[in-house]
């Protein structure tokens, strides 16, 4: 720590005083600032739980009790007091720790999440394995109020009041994790918050109430059977209790005395119980707590003005996605977009500002999306649903379901497919050309760069089939796309782009790997290899006589940044061997294992997607199809 | 209509009196009985909201209102009323009407449903694109209590309030889908239900808070600002309206007039509404009054008893699989069930009975069941999660998260898988083998027979990945098993098993296409062709030796009850092409498209997956191979 105070693990917390714990929370406010400065990371949301996680380290005694951080993107505080704090520096870093919770880097970290709102579900399975193996230990929860928006998040709650078990779950409200919007959960955490107003007035109520005899019989037995009496009925905390769970809050989330009292109460507990804690996202750190949404993921920046340190460079992808959205609404006035809780994520800000009322952020709620993108299809509107790859997971069912099964026309734009660097094994967006390959009907594409993504947005929105454009996190390439927007082309479905000819072999690339691929042919050339480059656009339906025709020129290397399982990689190499062709084809995908965290280009490096990997393969390969 | 009322349209019901309505009701009711009694079919359900049905198709004007059935089995009475009475002993047959609402089938279904608890959100879109484009109808999502415990309805509800659209919610509450499970929200519908009981005293309550002067201004002043007053903190409905719903209700789901008159109070609103309705499952018909859960989806049965026609035969998959549970649960105290809403389906009826403490159904909510396994794991336990396949494409994102990111062991059971049957395109599970291929480290398998099923669960059990059993709907083969209750014997990860020798072809199978395989190869032997028969029994990993020895020895068919995409077929095509056999592999798989509803034996045949398609596929394989 970069204070006085030496935090070797959370038994070290105890002996210090309410003072002394405060001045803490500040040396841990400077390390986070002074270490996501330089790394990149999750700000807002690690400075607004620091209170609060030394609160919980306090009263409860980790590893032995469990603290299950929901999304876990607020874990600095937790991981720099449990032992990492020497290792902090190399946060986010390839080799180094994650800026998630992992159990393999600490016994403190009991959950390795990334994806929202799982946090009750899995505290509901310890508290219940703890029960049955007749162990003792609390689990504690800790769960945004945004993460509450999700449907998981309220089976969990929903699970665990019909249970009872001994359960403390935390909601930590900042009141504006699910960005700009709102849904009717969140003004119920609102009533939730005013509800101190009313204090002192429900004491004076009570004590009226208990003195009227003229109330009548039946609605004294009421007031009576109802444990805990009036206050079920006279404040908002009955939503929780409706589900079975105790309320106690809202409590200030920066008061840790407050909080470990309230904790120390919640111990005592044998039933599921909720603490309501209020805390600012960004807390402490000026530029962050005006405006919590830029710092919410930043990536370096001036500790000392809170400047972001742009590279100047080509457009993000999101960015280009965006300028093509605001566009084509002028054209097509039934375009609506949807997303969930990644308005600015998905660059749909601008789009937002443009067409208030045709932009839906539903919160984080993936699988609702689908589902209600599907129910806006089906009223006459052209919906398209902007969602992280690695999130749309959680809408393969309703795809499936609401979208392909009912033939309705939906476009799915699929940011951050791929690797997608520093958030790691749980943001990446592995598995999208596989999962939606099975989905009947879908017809599946990826560009190569700017110019493409805007033409493939254009087709989406012409032709009769749903589809799915998946394309990566951060920077593209600086290829020019304005004039594609005011002339955009059609691209036939299905059909591929030959880039280069070549004569000894030909790679077949999609979306991110095609310029890595052109890259690698030119090294290749270099050696005298001719190598062909052609760009596969579409993954379904396959461009089968293209296929056939390189099959037929030389060995074919396909590379794909998905995994292998119904990937790209063997959707080709099926075409082939269903023809019995004689020809070896190569594939270069993603391992059947999760990748960890580091920089975009190296994990590329790593999983063999960077030109020189492409074209050592092509080597090998070459090498292998003629000794062979 | 068997009765004396004919019904062509909504249109015909208006001009009928509430006692001619009565009459109606008890018409259709006889109709459905006796044409699910023939047919198989979900009764209960159908039988609960005959005068629901019938009220909204008096107030409402479909199809330019547009009513949305959540699940939709529940649809049978809106199907007779909407020109399907002259088809109505189609049923589920093949070729015949679909068993739930389909767009294709009439103007008057608006949403092809068979997963729960999309309603909300795709009505939702409706609404909101009825907003977008300036029209005028009305949308009515209906909900059973069940569907409400799913994620997603709570996302659409959530949604639904933060937004304001004008939408009616229609809960249809018969306080049991859940089988015998109970979450949070099953306790608040039961206070709902019991909230008329408080009515008097609510009115006398009111009249006394009016007038008491000694109650303090701040008090008053609370109480003055809630639109509503006091019977927003006096009465549990709060839940909902903190949602941002109105809410109207309970309402005898049985009385025809009283839901018209609320319908009618409903339409006038400019908010969301909830109109709550109690309905009984099974209404009118005394054995599935009696037990609706028995008569839920019953197969044939005697409608003067009520006695369901058991076809004497081999048992049922899910059976075995039970007993296996039952008899595994014994050397493993750490192993626990879990399963959402499918207690019975999935075959855990008797692990329930013997083992209450370690069974755990968490009503319809298939992505909190599998993170909820996934901290039962963390937690020292060993979770069999046992879902139907099609249902388990709601959990495709917690599998990857929670189980196989985090490497938990987690058993998947996966019932229903590939085709089955009658209930069509919404519950076939076509795409597990694919989805399930992409999961990191994760062992998928399917058991040719009774007895493998249960060699794979205790191999499950045994291994230290996570493993997925898929095994099909309905009757197995009745090979014996019970001996492997006994004396399982543990099947080496990945290794397939030779079940004949051929030399002329070869069929690799998996699950259920093994014995239709081993058939098909008895057929050809009698045109003199030899083909051997393989059983791959693991889809991942896959028995690469065993697959190249196949390659080099005759032409290969694999057979799988899957989609092509990513499935079996292409794995082991992939796998030739990645060496550059020269050997052409065919495959059967599952069409890229819905596949739509008649009985498995028809389905199947259909897809060519029986032993005279295979055998006849084979033939034109062998001719293709030697011509070509």
């Amino acid at each position: 720590m970069s204070g006085n105070l030496s935090i070797e693990s959370p038994r070290d917390l105890k002996r210090l005083s309410p003072t002394e714990l405060r001045a803490l929370a500040k040396d841990i406010r400077d390390r986070i600032v002074e270490t996501v400065a330089k790394n990149g990371g999750h700000l807002a949301s690690s400075l607004g739980v620091v209170e609060l996680t030394l609160a919980l380290h306090t009263v409860f005694d980790a590893p032995k009790d469990k603290i299950v951080w929901d999304v876990g993107h607020q874990a600095y505080a937790h991981k720099l007091i449990t032992g990492r704090d020497h290792l902090f520096h190399t946060l986010r870093k390839l080799g180094g720790i994650s800026g998630f919770p992992k159990r393999a880097e600490s016994p403190y970290d009991v959950y390795d999440t990334g994806h929202a709102s799982g946090s009750i579900s899995y505290a509901l399975g310890l508290a219940k394995a703890r029960d049955l193996k007749g162990e003792d230990y609390h689990v504690v929860a800790v769960i945004g109020d945004g993460s509450l928006t999700s449907g998981v998040a309220f089976e969990g709650l929903n699970n665990a009041g019909g249970l009872g078990s001994r359960l403390i779950v935390v909601v930590n409200d900042n009141s504006m994790s699910i960005s700009e919007s709102v849904g009717g959960l969140s003004f119920y955490l609102t009533a939730l918050r005013m509800a101190p107003v009313y204090r002192s007035a429900k004491a004076r109520l009570e004590k009226v109430l208990d003195k009227m005899p003229s109330l009548g019989p039946v609605a004294v037995r009421m007031l009576r059977r109802l444990k805990g009496g009036i206050k079920h009925f006279l404040f908002p905390e009955a939503w929780f209790e409706s589900l079975g769970f105790s309320y106690y809050g809202p409590i200030d989330g920066h008061d840790i005395e407050a909080m470990q009292r309230v904790f120390e109460d919640a111990k005592a507990l044998k039933d599921p119980v909720i603490v309501h804690v209020v805390t600012k996202k960004g807390k402490g750190y000026e530029p962050a707590e005006n405006d919590p949404e830029k710092y919410h993921g930043p990536g370096p920046f001036d500790p000392a003005t809170g400047e972001i340190l742009r590279k100047s460079g080509p457009p993000a992808w999101n960015k280009v996605f965006g300028e093509a959205m605001c566009t084509f609404a002028k054209a097509h006035p039934e375009l609506v977009a949807i997303t969930a809780a990644m308005s600015d994520g998905t660059g749909l800000g601008e789009f937002r500002e443009i067409y208030p009322d045709r932009f839906f952020d539903v919160g984080i709620a993936e699988s609702h999306a689908v589902t209600y993108a599907a129910g806006l299809a089906q009223g006459g509107l052209l919906p398209v649903v902007a969602i992280y790859s690695t999130f749309l997971q959680r809408s393969y069912d309703q795809i499936i379901q609401d979208v392909a099964q009912q033939n309705l026309k939906v476009v799915f734009a699929i940011d951050r497919a791929g690797l997608v660097g520093e958030d790691g094994e749980t943001h990446h967006g592995e598995f999208d050309l596989s999962y939606l390959r099975t989905v009947p009907g879908m017809v599946v594409m990826a560009p190569k760069d700017e110019k493409e993504l805007v033409n493939m947005l254009y087709t989406a929105l012409k032709v009769p089939e749903s589809c799915a454009i998946r394309y990566p996190r951060g920077a593209a390439y600086g290829t020019p796309y304005r004039d594609a927007l005011l002339n955009p082309e059609f691209l036939e479905t299905g059909k591929g782009e030959v880039l280069l000819r070549g004569s000894d072999a030909n790679i077949l690339a999609v979306g991110s790997t095609v310029y890595p691929a052109l890259e690698a042919s030119e090294i290749l050339s270099r050696s005298g290899i001719s190598c062909g480059v052609v760009n596969a656009r579409f993954v379904k339906p396959l461009d089968r006589d293209l296929i056939f025709e390189l099959l037929e020129a030389a060995p074919l290397l396909v590379v794909e940044e998905n995994v292998a399982a119904g990937g790209l990689g063997e959707a080709v190499k099926s075409l082939a061997a269903g023809i019995g062709h004689h020809r070896r084809v190569a594939a270069i995908s993603l391992p059947d294992a999760f990748v960890r965290h580091g920089s975009q280009s190296e994990l590329r490096k790593l999983s063999g997607l960077d030109a020189e990997s492409i074209a050592e393969e092509v080597r090998h390969f070459l090498k292998d199809a003629y000794d062979g």
